[in-house]
């Protein structure tokens, strides 16, 4: 199972693909690598990066176009994002986050075959590192062990949505 | 000139697409409706609407295609949305309302001739009623009487969108 996370900004959005489980994905999903149970490879991770300079339409063409081309060449099955808060203490940073969260989950639209997954941040700390509580770097630092990683993700754009990846695939295995 | 004013929302999206001036739109802008100075011409309103029953990618899709798909019959060459306030009351809605609001930007940027323009909900008001602080009745009231429409524009997204276009259309002539 290929597994696209994605921590969405409108300045820089974190993208994570992870293969899991040994099941071999099928031709439509862009060949075969084969994982053991409970082992994950890294496919790709990375930033999606625009700068306020740009005009805002810009910005969010330049974030479709990136995705729909990293969902076009890895043929996820899943898109996870996390769950909207009931409440943000940066109310003009949420705002313009959900700008690029509507356009992550309009190319997850695009996509017949790809499915939107929503999980609270809490749940994904958990399932990642035990503790729902945990820090950003305490996440990192799991991701990078978990996918033997030589460096530490960086930046938490990227671990964090490595650890949607991730928590995806455990909750799926049925393990957390 | 021909003006797309969008009030966006992830359930309601009004719009109205307006001509105004005796400038005969080029043929590129869909042919030519002659409109005297001062003058404006309601060429469609309406909302465009999603259940909260439906998935977000699904909801955002048919915003993005019927959206595009009144750019590309009436092809205005500018887009009005309302700047963002700096303070929502309720965050959540705000939230909901930018995964619309980015998706709309999107649609933009895909025209290449359609310009994107914001001017805030107090400048839209003084330059449509004189008012800066009108109501939305005054509002849709005072547009109803600016386009010369029968019944009332209903709902409010709808006189809302209009409102943006007409306070285009007095700022670019410098009337406002």
């Amino acid at each position: 199972m290929r597994i696209l996370g994605v921590d969405p900004g409108l300045g820089i959005t974190g993208y994570g693909v992870i293969e899991a489980d040994k099941t071999p994905p099928s031709k439509e999903l862009g060949g075969s690598i084969p994982v053991d149970k409970g082992q994950f490879k890294l496919l790709e991770a990375g930033i999606i990066k625009s700068s306020s300079r740009q005009a805002l339409p810009e910005r969010l063409s330049r974030l479709y176009k990136a995705l729909s081309d990293i969902i076009r060449q890895y043929k996820p099955s899943s898109l996870i994002l996390e769950t909207l808060y009931s409440h943000y203490k940066h109310q003009m940073t949420a705002i313009a986050m959900a700008h690029a969260r509507g356009v992550i989950a309009l190319c997850a639209g695009n996509f017949a075959r790809l499915n939107l997954v929503n999980y609270s941040a809490k749940r994904v700390k958990k399932a990642v590192t035990g503790n729902g509580n945990a820090s950003k770097m305490q996440v990192a630092r799991t991701v990078q062990g978990i996918l033997k990683l030589k460096k530490l993700p960086d930046p938490y754009d990227v671990s964090d949505a490595l650890a949607l990846s991730l928590a995806h695939a455990y909750i799926m295995q049925g393990r957390k």
